[in-house]
């Protein structure tokens, strides 16, 4: 049972402009002039500025382009001077590339499923390089899917060596992003410096209500009419990062804890399945705290 | 333009039983039969128990009886044997009987405006005995639906001032509920303890998330990707009263603060309605720093 | 990996009773002072009735009774006679009981896999006795689950052989209720009627909206907004019959009809395992042709 | 009581480019750099090609230029050319210009309400320039906000002669934008004709399901478990023109045919809203029988 997405013919000549800068005319002339006489014709394009009286610019342009792959190093070079000019924050990816992505899991096998799920149906283009957790059990759902089960026990006497083994499996996998499915150890400030905004949390309530641990006990405790959850970027302030994607569902009194749990375990799936997506299509920048989602 | 909920003849007989108890086996039993042998008619019944073994208990039924508004101190002074064997909280109430209504309201018109509007289409069945402004602005809206406008100007010097005309409009109109329509004031505690779990606020967050001023500022700082609002009790702990209603609404990083406020004024608009609505059916009991609303 | 429901202990005395009949007076009365004079506490009570001048009346009762399974038959003896007084449709079945499940499914696996995942995790309180497929592709996934997968091809030459071997097995199985988890084949009469309200199907649109066959087309054509789902029980009008339950997503136009599918595949999956778990709480009943869902 | 929505400054140089055409490569680049030249700054730009290879094109381009209002019709000029060269249908319409809306209302305030309430606070921007209705019920709700009320009986006998007068005003009103906020009648097609793409409707169902009349009494009668409303352009067969909007909301058995229309009222208020805040804002694009709304 492998994924099934191998590559779409149009995906091959499909690529990515990803662009952040101070906002100033004739951006958008510039790229858009660029990508014609390149020969690339524009078939998505989101833009965004903070401030249209000079605040920070973001873009994101997809285009199609015969050939994509071999020519996308020419089309780099191409671009620098334009970039340059503007003194842009930028990249070009083909989208035919898939990222490598790693997946941390501890006991509870809901998000787990469903990113394995989307993965194996063509729904999230990477390849799952790894799934690594503190504990065995995962290794049942995971062994079907033919994807490395790593088993790295975590205590707070062992941190240290665990994580050393953790950055050796992600760097010998080349790791480009990091799946927290509901993994429920926090990481440490190396990995974060080395992954940064790679590293997908799903906190499961609607933060900033109820950060921190046992959530659904807090949103219990309170009596909320609604319960949420909330995928966004590890920081090393916990709980703190940009949020990518957020969702509710409803609730009453009649709920106990362990009705929340259950009726959150849905949200959280759908949050963290919709943000991954985003991620690795590249449809997420970051701008200090906050993300912009071009949908 | 006047309220066109004249008496439904099918409400003269419809009354309402609320009980709340600790949990004893017999409890339905010994209500349902009591209600039986008096002639009514039970249309429709709620319970909940926090505990099964052992829990606390509540109960809110609604039935019909034949003359209904003549007969109920009888009824009262009937099921109060039964009330007293189980150590009941209770009340029956005819549901002909309006509750009288204060609305305090500030510069914003959009809670108002649809509680007037609700009211005057007879979604909501009370007598709004009088609205309450710090403002004069609102007396236009209001003047139409021949409902006396108060204008009484709030400020750090005149509190203790404003507080006693507060209590003596709330006094003489007999007042029932309170419902603070996006009223920017703090209510204190004179007026709090007067009337426990009988004011209804509309908080634009979605507590306990952005509790305090500003919570559309907060919101738009945090980069939340879904804002609320919250209907609850007022208590001496600012918005930390028992919640009765919530609900939410999408956005995204292209929302600046005053499109959060606008978009929050439909989200507010509509808690509160609901708060209001079923806070006048009986349908709302409070437990502890929870309710029980019952649907 | 089996599915983790051992019964829990507080359902070993959990019994439900089922009621409809007209409406009268006393009813609630006479079965509250039955269960409780059986030594029985009411746990959870919903009644309904479509008009309370003599409409007809549905009632779901949940109670605690110790030593159920070895009273149930005395208990159901002893109701009787209250149950004929009335007039009753009635039935009183312990909790712990487990419905044997049938699920048929053609060559979408989403939501064959929601229910076993659900199942797997003690969401949904059956024994999955037999999975029932017309393609074989779907035996991979629900060997693991230790399940018997029966793969019996389907057209219109052998459509009675395969109708007997359906039928064949079901009554082998001794199956409560039929779960069509996309399976993409008409039910004939002879099933529809040996299974009347016990076969739940998932149908990919917002009902009455978009009936038959390719509903995703058809809502690609006329340009909705809003795509949705509907669980409902099988009769022989085809998409007729009584909805259990209902959900949407909002899509727009760039959404072509294949992200409609991928949207809607979501969309089905929370639809359907939540009107099997209502189906298999006894929580439904059907009126004419609607359902009553005591939630 | 007048609207509030005096033009904002940064309206006053805020201009649209709305563009549809067969999609051509070189398109965006040639309308980015026009608009350089011009010294326009984008400000938010949306596209979209129904098929990337050699679909239809369609863009809307938000551009900021001092002085607009005495260039608009030198950049209409200088477009003309890059237009013809691609075979464009386009507008540039300056955004401080207000469109002039006609309101058609029978007995039913809600949606009425809304409209008015929203333009008092500046939401919609437009003059509201006559509320035309076949019953004289609402006058007193327009009135405050001195907006002119004309009551047009309409019968199967004067039906011709009440187009007549309606024709007339709406000529005279120079209106170009005509929202039927629940007018019960049918616009005959010199009405349609006239007003092709400027003519909203609220229908109160989910569309397709419960077309024509009694939509919630279908709904009622078919048991569903949500109820909806669409806005849509009115063409001539009824209830099939481009949808622009849809929203739904839950319900359940217990609800009766009034209490859909009561939850059916916040449904159909808010979908006209947003409904006509697009339209006004050049936000809609109708393709063949769909809409393509630029959010």
């Amino acid at each position: 049972m492998h994924a099934v997405t191998e590559t779409h013919p149009s995906r091959e000549k499909l690529g990515r402009l990803l662009i952040s800068c101070s906002d100033r005319p004739g951006i958008i002339a510039a790229v858009s002039r660029f990508l014609h006489e390149q020969g690339a014709n524009i078939v998505d394009s989101h833009q965004y500025t903070t401030d249209p009286e000079g605040g920070f610019f973001f873009m994101r342009v997809e285009f199609q382009l015969p050939n994509l792959t071999r020519q996308i190093e020419t089309l780099r070079e191409r671009f620098s001077p334009i970039a340059n000019s503007f003194d842009m924050n930028w990249r070009i990816t083909p989208a035919a590339k898939k990222q490598k992505m790693a997946v941390f899991v501890s006991k509870e096998d809901h998000c787990l499923r469903e990113i394995l799920w989307r993965w194996s149906i063509g729904e999230l283009y990477a390849d799952i390089a790894m799934v690594i957790s503190n504990h065995p059990n995962m290794e049942a759902i995971v062994a079907p899917f033919g994807i490395p089960y790593y088993h790295v026990p975590f205590s707070k006497e062992n941190r240290d060596h665990a994580t050393r083994i953790h950055l050796e499996l992600l760097e010998k996998g080349r790791i480009d992003t990091i799946v927290l499915a509901r993994y429920m150890q926090i990481i440490p400030p190396d990995i974060i410096d080395r992954y940064q905004n790679q590293i997908i949390n799903i906190h499961h309530s609607f933060l900033p209500a109820f950060a921190g641990g046992k959530p659904y006990h807090q949103a219990y405790d309170r009596g909320v009419k609604i319960i949420g959850a909330t995928a966004h970027y590890v920081t090393e302030e916990l709980d703190q990062g940009p949020i990518i994607e957020q969702d509710v569902q409803r609730v009453d009194h009649r709920h106990q804890v362990e009705d929340l749990k259950r009726i959150g375990r849905d949200v959280e799936r759908m949050v963290l399945a919709r943000a991954v997506q985003w991620h690795l299509n590249d449809q997420v920048l970051v701008h200090g705290n906050k993300t912009i989602v071009f949908r």
